[in-house]
């Protein structure tokens, strides 16, 4: 969606530079994200946890949040769904991130100077055929990779590199020695653009084609009831994208499921579907409805 | 289970020391899940990634394999899946295990005398509300939560201690000044204990009640697909405890899914529904059937 996303100009047609909130340090994939959703034209407001990103947007100090959903390698994050349910901030838009790691360095640096690199250790560990092909460096733990970047430019050690992404290497003024240095070229996460809830709505519905709307519902402890709410998609042929399920914290035997479906909840039929599932849910959810990403 | 898993002894019945390979360093959380799940009297052979475990026993170097499967803050590990899926290696039994992160030091250091904890960052993240109660500690990113104890044992810096199990105070001799001090005590890790393939079954399936059972499928790419492959299961009243959807590598609209469910693959009505469901899916296949973990 690049630059064009509503609410990016002001009143009186004058470009306004919007607040995103992101879990992380500058130069994170988060920033990458978001710079895909919103353009980069933008004030980023980096946080440390997740449930301040939640926090901050709730409390009208940005515009909106974008926050990691899921990874092709490392499942759901619950953590962030759980704020979803929580803190009723729509979904407007979806984005799909690649995760390439890049060695990068202080401008001027050799590779062949290169003797430790210093990532945080999931980052490290999805580098691991880079340090068997280059036994000379050492792999270092940092707590960020995008902060390990910040690291080398400010302290400057010799023979010492960092791990991260692209945009840290812009942020910092780091030097990238080589590119994509990961195991797995198929690690991609899936992030989400939200905003501040507009009145009593659950989310703008957007018009048009190629929409998907996430939600979450609880099903009571009866057999055949994921079957049954399904079933209300199923007769009216509306295709789901995702589903999964997660136990109920203290409720042993009950489940929360996460689903996405291809349509808008301006759709007769999702409106049909969801009324429907409404009367065989405990707890029923939309947490929002926006273009596919890509 | 305890230590009465079948073949913890031999022929004669004198107990001889199994090897069990798990994914970290020695204090791991895997390795509490191993302690759980076939007795702490066994020779733990550490790997330092979760591809390594797997061959490790598909070579026939271990007799076990202990893997997390998923995490309630973190969800499924989608690797292990993959891994489950290509060696073959059938789930024989699974535990959970509460991660508990306690602060450890050298015995004979004070709480008081503390000013910096070591641990991997995911372990710092959970502890945030400690180290805001206690600003004089600094936290420090190490590679590993069991690799920090063995560091401040080894080097004995002042005023140091490492965040980690209660397996990894006793494995290095460390002593725990504060238990429990994660932020979420919802906090539960999923592990399956695997063997290597007895010939060309899929494991050996128990007999008894309380039975679980596990599967991977993948659906053709048609509308309602998944409906109706859950249908076998709901016309025979099987109930499911997991089902998750996984987009499939390179195939866009496609699918594989996890599912467990309640009962054995000796069970007449599991067995129909399996061949039923074999006549809607691409690929299917039984992970294991173990007993129901606590």
């Amino acid at each position: 969606m690049g630059r064009s996303w509503p609410g990016m100009y002001n009143a009186i047609g004058m470009a306004k530079r919007k607040r995103v909130a992101f879990q992380g340090e500058r130069g994170a994939f988060s920033e990458e994200a978001a710079v895909k959703l919103v353009g980069g034209d933008v004030v980023f407001d980096p946080r440390p946890r997740f449930e301040e990103v939640f926090k901050t947007l709730a409390g009208g100090q940005v515009d909106y949040a974008v926050v990691p959903i899921e990874n092709t390698l490392a499942g759901s994050v619950h953590e962030n769904y759980d704020h979803l349910l929580r803190y009723k901030l729509p979904i407007v838009a979806e984005a799909r991130v690649r995760i390439v790691h890049n060695l990068i360095a202080r401008p001027g640096v050799k590779f062949s100077e290169i003797r430790r690199a210093f990532s945080h250790p999931v980052a490290l560990g999805q580098c691991l055929r880079f340090f068997e092909k280059h036994p000379r460096i050492k792999s270092e733990s940092y707590y960020d990779t995008a902060g390990s970047v910040k690291m080398i430019m400010e302290e400057a050690p010799d023979g010492v590199a960092a791990i991260a992404s692209e945009a840290a290497a812009r942020f910092y003024g780091g030097h990238i020695l080589k590119r994509s240095i990961e195991d797995d070229r198929q690690n991609f996460t899936r992030f989400f653009l939200l905003i501040r809830r507009a009145g009593a709505r659950s989310g703008p519905a957007p018009r048009g084609k190629n929409l998907k709307t996430s939600l979450v519902f609880t099903t009571p402890n009866t057999p055949g009831a994921l079957f049954r709410c399904l079933s209300v998609f199923a007769l009216r042929d509306i295709n789901l994208t995702k589903i999964e399920s997660r136990p109920l914290r203290g409720k042993p035997w009950e489940y929360l499921f996460y689903v996405d479906l291809l349509g808008s909840v301006r759709d007769a039929p999702i409106r049909n579907a969801l009324r429907h599932l409404g009367e065989l849910t405990d707890l029923l959810q939309v947490l929002g409805c926006y273009p596919q990403g890509d």
